[in-house]
């Protein structure tokens, strides 16, 4: 923001001290118009003979190599490049081999604590996303185990989360209604799955890391919040034991269709039994936050909710009296889905925008989970080569009858507060859920539908994060703004609508800032050859028969050229002394792009003040910005005396230097 | 571009001169990590003293109060004011006082010049926009008369233009056929100018003058240049007297339709009339352009050519062997079409879409057209002004049977030429196009069509501007990207596809310079306190111990917050000399905007610095960045010392000061 340059006393021997002294001493005294400053500071040449700035598409080549070559070390056979590139898959290649004894013993408990919270968890979000329990379940078998070998972070925790569950059933069940037709249903949910697998991996291999970088923190923190309270409002539906229910998200038709089911008759129990084991999980837990020692209850908690309850219904047989249990659950390993996935029919474009925006959903929590866990454990993250992971192991998923799975966050922290080490805890659950689904379905027959709800709605409150907003809403009222589009969108609309509403806000505001144009009027800090915003550095003075602009603009183009124009004339004209402004100096630091719409606005700038007798000077022009300056003629037209380095140098010849300085020097 | 400081020396007698010597004695030694650097510059406490900017709501409403407000200088009485208000609309009241015989003598030679040129391009216009003749002549009637007492501009010509007749008949075709249901048509073409004389008007009131920086420069050259081709092409009907022609308007469709004409028996009456013709008027006009004084004669070449293959058709009596003649035009004054304006019906969503997209090419090219005239002349163009002019005479010009009209290049040029020196011009010619409405249309029987498709083609050359394309080409690679776009799209898609492709392009390439990260290396010129882009500025040189990097983005927000983090980590950990760097400087000072997402970003840098023992200093951070930073506590985080005014108080605090200096002032 500072433009401030040292006195021309301070080159060194070798700039010619007579050469520079008679500068000072010549700028002093008022230069004629349009004569040549005759003594020029060798670092102002340097302006006008910087190199040429790379061409657009060499950076974008360079871009793309370093990115792509980034993991190929020039290998001196091809053995070794075969072997390089299969490390930088399987990254469990490199730290399996030190992995130990003491390192498997931490990841075993973090595995089985993880397993006791993904399994009720993971039947949950399959009620949420409308299918079956036991997908739930082999999302969280075979994608874990792919994440283990391929995936770079120690932490993450791979399942079915709560957010891409409601993504997905809402969307995909305005194709297909997912009760009277499951099969298709399930059909196009594996083949979203199987697109979002296909995108995520494609991300990473193209280094396309970005694209989760277009739902900024504020819009996820309202999404997510709006998302939490539309997964809440949907688990009304277990909860009282409503039969009809409506397929819509928005908050509207929820209460609608709620209001209607309370004034039918209908069975308490469901309720209370949910309720009460939901005020249980919520007490147990945050005991559970409170001693860090029992964070393993708060762990349990939901297991131990299912059991008991489970418990209850079988002995009270209470699903004679209207009490809603989940009845079957299909036993056995993952199916082949192979045959379900649809690469033709009516819904193929459909279902992929599914999978698209799925996976960056998906990718979005999973690299923000990741990355938080990694700054606080210190190691780095490979953006990349987690959406290659991501992705395989959703098109594995998909071809083993689960659905996008990623890396959810409340699982993720009992991992790491278990005490996990690598994701070989990752592994250990899988096996598990293994395990259970081999041995244990029979037992789920009279666990109450309830109960889900109940273990969903307890995981809800972490999604809501009323403190970010606030801090949000105290440092950028802008962000807040896409905050709260998200938040509304997706609460009074539609969880499509909720992101779109995110992404438009977001980019609105870049094009905003772009657009409008800013120009902000420098002094001298008094003493010292210091120039800066009069605004932000009120101790700032103007100096007599100049006027210093800064263009506080990235750009100078088309959207805002000819705004930046009209206000400096404005400011020009409107100064109370008009006569008096002898010189303009246009500080163009912060101007890196310029293009064929802006150079002429230059270019007309000039013409206007010289025929108003008023002499431009360019001070600090970007590199690529006097590159095209160059190249359009403007140089030659403003004079090349008239181009400084720095602010200070072209108000010194402007004659209207530091007069205490001059005479130092004079 | 440049960070440069003066040497503590150059500090005034009234900073405490024992403390500046004292604080470049210190930072000769190298400080303890963390310790406070204990003797500040008073100026860099500025930084984190300045005041809060004002909130972004106060901004936008201080920015609409001044636009607003500009007009109304707090009149003492309501009289004055409903005067002042009335002169602002109506410019007339202000200059027409001062009006005298003289410039009417030149207003008056202009004008008929004007007419003389106008009435048969109005012809032709009316004849692309799929309109009877009297239509064109009808809107260069009344819209002139409208836009004399509204307008800004002394030199615009008003009339009906090629671009917007295209844009017109190739959208609203879509929507109903010309020739099957040509009432129909005629209503949503009087509809849709009522459209875009409310938007134009809307844009003046409420000082949207942005929406015609829209379209950039470059994509202006492109589109006009495609439309001009496509316009070409339409133009083959009349020329070649082909009864069924395509509705499309891309060069394929039109190239089949004219391959399929000539294919059947044709009559080559026309295409010889035509032809010669077009040679005549070419050949006239380059002469009238080489030869000032012979303007006027490439100026009536045009009527000439209508009067004389008039007479040559009615001497011959061609009509009967196969040339294609006007016949009827109605005579007489605009007809009221109040009655046609349909504000209800099935197509208003499309008609209002078509005026949006005709108001912002005709203000486009009008105000383009003002400006650079108004540019040659030495007077201001009030944007706002001319936009709500336009709006009223295309509102007015609706309802009197007009279509869309604005300003046009070609004849705003013979205007200039001819002398005009107001907008009586205008009212000369809407004078003239009266009086030939009323007596001579008979007279056009037999005038040839091939003859208005000649005029139109004779106009296209100056729209087809390759010099500027080479322009553009040679100083912006990516402007001519956006140029070509618009160009191939309107010549192989639609006129609307040429737009969208153009204004895509154009934001594509802002989004895109906002979130590609930048990250430079700063260097020292050697003997100077200027730190610079070591890539820009070959000679300057690291500093021993020290990173010094400046973010070349405008924003550090959600879109590249994350790559510029891992960029920085990278220069940092890929350093050949990674344990030497002991310090990082980052000079924020083009970061003029930065989000919630941006400053966890620089958390984070700090965070990984300081594990890795390296010290974080930030120079130069605008003034929403330091406020926001404050609001976010992340100065705390980093610490109030380690932020800078500028890059070379930073690196002396780091104690890697010029040698030289501190030497001296040691």
């Amino acid at each position: 923001m500072f433009q401030r340059a040292g006195s021309s006393r301070s080159f060194p021997k070798h700039f010619n001290p007579g050469t520079t002294g008679s500068s000072s001493g010549n700028s002093a005294s008022v230069p004629d118009h349009g004569s040549k400053v005759s003594a020029r500071s060798e670092t102002s040449l340097l302006v006008l003979n910087a190199p040429e700035p790379p061409p657009p598409w060499q950076e974008l080549s360079g871009r793309v190599r370093r990115a792509v070559l980034a993991e190929v070390n020039r290998p001196s056979s091809l053995t070794k490049c075969f072997v390089s590139v299969l490390r930088g898959l399987f990254p469990i290649l490199r730290w399996g081999r030190h992995y130990d004894r003491k390192s498997f013993r931490r990841d075993l408990m973090a595995g089985l604590t993880l397993a006791s919270l993904g399994i009720p968890q993971s039947i949950g979000y399959a009620n949420l996303a409308k299918l079956d329990p036991q997908f739930g379940l082999y999302s969280s078998f075979v994608p874990p185990l792919i994440y283990a070998v391929m995936g770079t972070s120690r932490d993450i925790a791979i399942g079915p989360v709560a957010v891409v569950s409601l993504l997905l059933s809402s969307m995909t069940q305005k194709l297909v209604d997912p009760y009277t037709h499951p099969e298709t249903y399930r059909s196009l949910v594996l083949t979203a799955t199987f697109f979002a697998g296909i995108f995520q991996a494609s991300f990473g291999f193209f280094r396309l890391g970005f694209v989760v970088d277009f739902l900024s923190h504020a819009t996820i923190v309202g999404f997510t919040g709006g998302a939490a309270i539309v997964i809440g409002l949907q688990q009304l539906k277990g909860l009282l034991g409503i039969n009809h229910f409506t397929n819509n998200t928005d908050v509207v038709s929820v209460i609608k269709a709620v209001w209607f089911a309370v004034h039918q008759p209908w069975n308490p129990d469901n309720f209370l039994i949910g309720c009460s084991f939901l005020v249980l999980i919520l007490i147990v837990r945050s005991i559970g936050l409170r001693k860090r020692k029992l964070f393993w209850l708060a762990a349990i908690i939901p297991l131990l909710s299912v059991i008991l309850s489970t418990l209850l219904v079988y002995l009270t047989r209470a699903d004679k009296h209207g009490v809603k249990i989940i009845r079957q659950v299909k036993e056995g390993l993952n199916p082949s889905s192979v045959k379900q996935i649809q690469l033709t029919g009516p819904f193929i474009g459909e279902t992929a925008k599914i999978g698209l925006i799925c996976a960056i959903i998906a990718l979005t929590e999973a690299v923000a989970v990741g990355r938080s866990f990694a700054a606080v454990r210190g190691y780095q993250l490979d953006g990349n080569k987690e959406m290659v992971a991501m992705g395989f192991m959703n098109i594995a998923g998909s071809l083993s009858s689960c659905y996008v799975a990623t890396g959810s966050f409340s699982r993720t922290a009992v991992n790491v507060s278990a005490g996990c080490e690598t994701t070989v805890s990752n592994m250990v659950m899988a096996i598990t859920v293994f395990a259970s689904l081999q041995l244990l379905m029979k037992l789920l027959y009279y666990t109450p539908v309830t109960i889900l709800a109940s273990i969903i709605l307890s995981a809800l409150p972490g999604l809501i994060d009323i403190k970010e907003a606030c801090r949000i809403w105290r440092v950028d009222k802008m962000d807040f703004l896409a905050c709260l589009g998200a938040f509304l969108g997706v609460l009074f609309g539609s969880v499509e609508i909720g992101l779109l509403t995110a992404v438009i806000i977001s980019f609105a505001k870049i094009i905003i800032s772009a657009l409008v144009p800013k120009t902000e009027m420098l002094g001298r800090i008094q003493g010292t050859d210091i120039f800066c915003s009069m605004r932000q550095y009120p101790s700032a003075v103007e100096t007599p028969n100049l006027l210093i602009l800064r263009i506080d603009s990235p750009f100078l183009h088309f959207m805002n050229a000819n705004s930046v124009k009209e206000r400096i004339f404005a400011r020009i004209t409107g100064g109370c002394d008009a006569t008096m402004t002898r010189f303009v100096v246009l500080d163009m630091s912060n101007v890196t792009h310029i293009d064929t719409s802006g150079i002429p606005a230059v270019e007309e700038i000039h013409k206007k003040l010289t025929s108003n007798g008023v002499q431009l000077a360019i001070a600090n022009p970007g590199w690529r910005v006097i590159h095209k300056m160059k190249l359009a003629g403007l140089v030659d037209i403003i004079g090349e005396e008239w181009i400084f380095l720095t602010v200070s140098e072209a108000v010194e010849a402007c004659g209207c230097g530091n007069e205490e300085d001059s005479s130092l020097s004079g």
